[in-house]
């Protein structure tokens, strides 16, 4: 959310994004908006589905691929990845707003923290000593670094982030309100009925470029550390166990739960609603779909699934009889095979 | 929780909500309480399953319906919907403390903000400029409003609830501890291996009487708004992502997550754990039962459901291995039907 | 987190916690590490995968089942059960930091509140009247607690615990950041196409030596209160609802979800994901392996499992159109039986 109307021309947003203009390079845009927008705004398309609302759109300029460029009727910026041009063109209108250098008088801080006097330290935040809190950075209203914690240069915590101590951050990383970072992780030795608790000693270390969502957990490492490598995405409300490891680049949607010691490879994607088990190794360039759940390490790059869409309730809980009786069927069908065999030339499949 | 302890007669509370009374009208109550309750209290019954208990109640008064009047040994409020009766009359009976006027001396309340002189702000909040806040409404303990958010008359953000810039709150809400509406979508264009944000610029809007549980997140639009309709109900943990619409009166339990664009109609009731994926369109009146999975569109009202439920592990080991190989399976089914086909008269189906 | 740099000697470590010695008693350690740490620290080794890792070890002292002595290089501590062994030594080594009694200026603890004198209250935390903080109690920074809840000694709120009013906590317990005890259960009475608020009066009771993830939620009873039992162990992100009740020493890793008035027994272990739908009782000595759903009440000890491992899409998306069909699959092996009956002397299944 910011307040920009500052306009820009299209000739300077081809230049410095590298896109072919079709159009006036004097035209000038002050704002993104839907297919819907208007006048002075500027949209994009990624989707032939709505070619219909782009051929209505009075919007000043379109960012498009090349081949809708004849199919828009106002300016367009065509580049080969209209989606990501859109989006930083979009970065470029809206900025977020600078830091205001400066320690609201209602935050606590420290006298052993380290503050860089660019950063912007927000109302009632808390940091405590040790921590290193880098240029340019903004600590939003209620947030909290504790002792050893680190946020590298240009970072930006929100609403009542809680970073633990001893976590590390890397530069230019977004995280949303709610985001809980070094939490202990769930250690738990069984002593006859009961549970003691294993002390969980190490930290969580964040690259550079890192997005983590609104309520987000990650816990630190039992021993060694939890590590989340630069540029991964993380949506709201996903939880990542103790020890994980997650390669750069890797994006993963909300709700999705990793539990202790996996490691996740780079360039992967995994679906809202994931589940993946502990101490299992996932390669790079892996994608798992929405609600998919992981038992077991993969190591060929490709998508897999495991989603069950729903079905009219009747016709389901047949279906659930049925496969709860899989394992009789398979040996009626083999059974049938054998009647077969005997009275003709046919045999079973030997994988039953 | 409240500690109202007023007395109000059984004969008003007949005329005031509707109700038969079986019983003496000057009979009074104070509080409510489960069929064990005692003298003094007033319960409910609503499920066939605890005749034996009311049997044996020693309540002042029971609602119930009307089947079930002549089974109440002590005074019965007699309502065609019992639930719902006893719901106001615990209101009634159990307000809650009603807003002390005025802004806590620790509250920061930025001058651009306009705080109806009713409203109650509590200890810790935080207002940002162009924020409105109106009448009665409270605003709890550590809670957080971003410039230019809205909350209608009445409205109640519990502890530390926050409130993103920009969203407009209708009247009479209720957001529980630790919700946080407004948070950034999920948006992020691929650019080679990494990622590029797309910036996240619209507003989140709901409607009157809705309540929002602990910890629930509402993203942001990414371009327009996410919509929360009037009535609608979210349990906790619940996550919304960007541009999702939910129709009037739709209650969804918890840990349900539903991705973004998605449209779910008017009165659906959703169950907890599901999943509902992206761009999708759900219409009016659609149930979908807990850890329902939907990736289409489902326009037909009725009850929708994709669980499995748990088996004895070994059981469902083998279940799980006949599931991998029902594709063959069914082509050994195929067979046979052919084969029979061959020999005799029957064939197979044609769906194989 | 802790800076505690003592050194304990092993021969006193042995004798604590019963360990047998295989080495020098005279040699001491700092702190933990893993098999890969080195000169003044201990390690332990539970898992016989690591045993090349053991053969490498540098550590001082490692931990370890009698079957593992002969293969140490280094000291032994042989304990049968040394995981538990190990966490209790880890916790001698590396204690939190002991509560530094006394009240923040910054926080706000209402004249009516009965706090310890041992007890420390962070900074920003907000105590309302009536509330009882126990002995050595440490509430830290930013976290809340209701009128009339209570924290028995020893107890421990990490960052932004919100503890509504009325909640009962017991001795040595520990509550991570971000958790919500005590909020509203979802109780919603239909009438007509919306909702009536069912008010929500109860309490939460936790027993002793409990301990409570990050942004985990803990619905109040509706009537009557929800209870976990002593020793129980909640991960982060699960969702309780109202008046569930959690029997002693059971363990719930995170995202799982229990649905409202369900009983769940003592020493149960519950895996990350799991559902638990309402009103169900789950006995003793029960384990639900992760994202398990468990829909009927379980009597019977054992472990229940329903998870659907993910595999390639493309079989994935066979497999699931044959699941979809599986209720006429099972039709036309009862077919084929039936034709097979006719033909010759065999039968089909009576379930189908």
């Amino acid at each position: 959310m910011s307040a920009a109307q500052s306009w820009v021309q299209l000739g300077e947003l081809a230049v410095r994004f590298g896109c072919e203009l079709h159009g006036d390079p004097a035209l000038a845009v002050h704002s993104v908006a839907t297919l819907q927008g208007g006048d002075g705004q500027l949209g994009f398309i990624a989707n032939h589905a709505y070619i219909g609302e782009l051929a209505a759109t009075r919007l000043t300029a379109v960012v498009l691929e090349p081949q809708l460029a004849q199919r828009c009727p106002v300016a367009a910026l065509v580049h080969r990845n209209p989606h990501a041009a859109y989006a930083r063109i979009a970065a470029l209108l809206h900025p977020p707003s600078p830091p205001r250098p400066g320690i609201h008088p209602t935050a606590i801080v420290a006298a052993g923290a380290h503050i860089d006097p660019a950063a912007e330290i927000g109302a009632q935040v808390i940091i405590e000593a040790g921590a290193v809190v880098g240029a340019r950075c903004v600590v939003a209203a209620q947030s909290f670094i504790g002792s050893g914690a680190s946020l590298g240069a240009d970072t930006r915590l929100l609403q009542r982030v809680c970073v633990a101590a001893g976590t590390q951050i890397g530069q230019r990383c977004l995280l949303h309100p709610g985001a809980i970072v070094g939490s202990d992780g769930f250690g738990n030795a069984r002593e006859g009925a009961s549970w003691v608790k294993v002390p969980q000693l190490g930290r969580v270390i964040i690259g550079d470029d890192v997005e983590i969502g609104a309520n987000t957990t990650i816990d630190r490492g039992a021993l060694g550390d939890t590590e989340i490598a630069a540029g991964v995405r993380l949506d709201n409300q996903i939880q990542i166990g103790h020890n994980v490891r997650i390669g750069a680049h890797t994006a993963i949607a909300a709700c999705t739960g990793i539990a202790g010691s996996t490691r996740i490879g780079a360039r992967c994607m995994i679906g809202g609603g994931a589940g993946i088990g502990g101490q299992l190794t996932i390669g790079d360039d892996i994608v798992i779909t929405g609600f998919g759940m992981v038992t077991r390490s993969i190591s060929q790059p490709g998508t897999y699934s495991s989603v069950l869409p729903v079905e009219e309730v009747r016709l389901w809980r047949r279906i659930v009889a049925r496969i709860k009786r899989l394992d009789a069927l398979g040996a009626r069908v083999r059974k049938l095979e054998s009647a077969g065999a005997t009275s003709a030339a046919g045999h079973g499949d030997d994988n039953d």
